[in-house]
């Protein structure tokens, strides 16, 4: 992977990235709302720059980073894009009841289990496991990995691979499936495991990071240009 | 005005505003956080769009026009922008004493007054009275709006020019200091008083309608152009 002129950037191991997440909505006083709505909007802002238009499975997992990708859904749609959404483990919180109620009301199909055949997929949104996952895998998750690692459309991930080690990258060969994702978007700062990505893109995005936090941690984050959102690491 | 190929555009009443702003926080059960978050994003857009990098001073009333200003003046940190907050009458309400404790954390300055020597400031934004605002103007915005009226630094006004009436506009010679901002950010949809907007630039921004509630409320939006957050609507 390229990181052109940001060779720099700091790497985040799983216990780094929960503490700046834990200090972000603490001494911050960030809400989940707030920053979820910023994560996914970088997300769909990220997909918009990188495919065409097309109908877009969002795979959303029972976590936040499933919060991430049901936002990145909404957006996708006012973007013009056909999101359909698949959420099968679905959580009680609050938050993410609403975010289910937004994006039936906005007219994104749900589908109750992945689809034999993904082919009139144009983009899969891998919103399953983020920066806290730790293993095992539970189901029906294994059995999703497992389509999409069969299939040949492309996989944009949120902030980590699903199923990969959040510090050491990619599964054993002969352990859970292994996604390659076309893209990956790093939310906050990279962890860990986007040094083994070996995708197209590297894209950073969630651009919250109040200065003297990415100082106290050294993220070392390259500047994003002007009002965006995003920043694509691999055009060096 | 120009609209350019905007000129259906509907602009709202006051009691369509809140009735469309009632139904996003109920049937689509926005929280307040989410829409804040997205409507101040694009007012730090519009300004980064129009006006160089600068000391702006950013006054927030104690609504939600007053949080869009907040949250606006930490994206315009982010930016790269150096905004300095007034807010003289601050909300005993969760999410306001958030937003204040991300921008004081952010190393956002706050002032107690307005600066009696406002020439340091390249731009002022204006988030004092939003499109729920009825007469009368208590103080101390009845003085800053004097001060405000009185000054040559361009104003940005968020949703409502503070001071106008939302639907007939800029109040009478004998009544209350008149603002003539320089840029109008509409959020959601434009609000009838714009109609009565003279200044540079008249932007759309809060894109996060779903296209039922738009069609239902026969708003008329134009279309934003790619993944972007705001339009301007004086570019014909």
């Amino acid at each position: 992977m390229s990181t052109g002129n940001n060779v720099r950037i700091k790497y985040l191991s799983q216990d780094e990235a929960i503490a700046i997440d834990q200090e972000l909505f603490t001494t911050y006083a960030f809400s989940v709302d707030q920053l979820m709505e910023l994560a996914g909007l970088s997300c769909a802002q990220a997909i918009y720059s990188l495919y065409e238009k097309g109908e877009v499975l969002v795979i959303a997992g029972p976590g936040n980073n499933g919060g991430d990708g049901l936002v990145c859904a909404r957006h996708l749609k006012l973007f013009g894009f056909s999101p359909i959404i698949l959420y099968p483990k679905p959580s009680k919180s609050e938050l993410m009841t609403r975010l289910v109620t937004q994006t039936k009301f906005m007219g994104i199909p749900y589908v109750e289990e992945i689809p034999s055949d993904l082919s009139k997929f144009s983009l899969i949104v891998d919103g399953i496991f983020g920066f806290s996952f730790r293993p095992p895998i539970r189901e029906p998750f294994g059995l999703i990995l497992r389509k999409l690692a069969q299939s040949n459309i492309p996989i944009f991930s949120i902030d980590i691979p699903s199923g990969w080690d959040v510090e050491k990258g990619p599964p054993a060969a002969d352990e859970v499936p292994c996604l390659k994702p076309d893209a990956l978007i790093s939310l906050t700062a990279p962890k860990q495991c986007a040094k083994f990505f070996e995708g197209r893109a590297h894209i950073l995005g969630g651009r919250f990071v109040p200065g003297e936090l990415a100082k106290k941690y050294e993220l070392q984050l390259p500047e994003y240009k002007g009002s965006d959102g995003i920043l694509n690491l691999s055009d060096s």
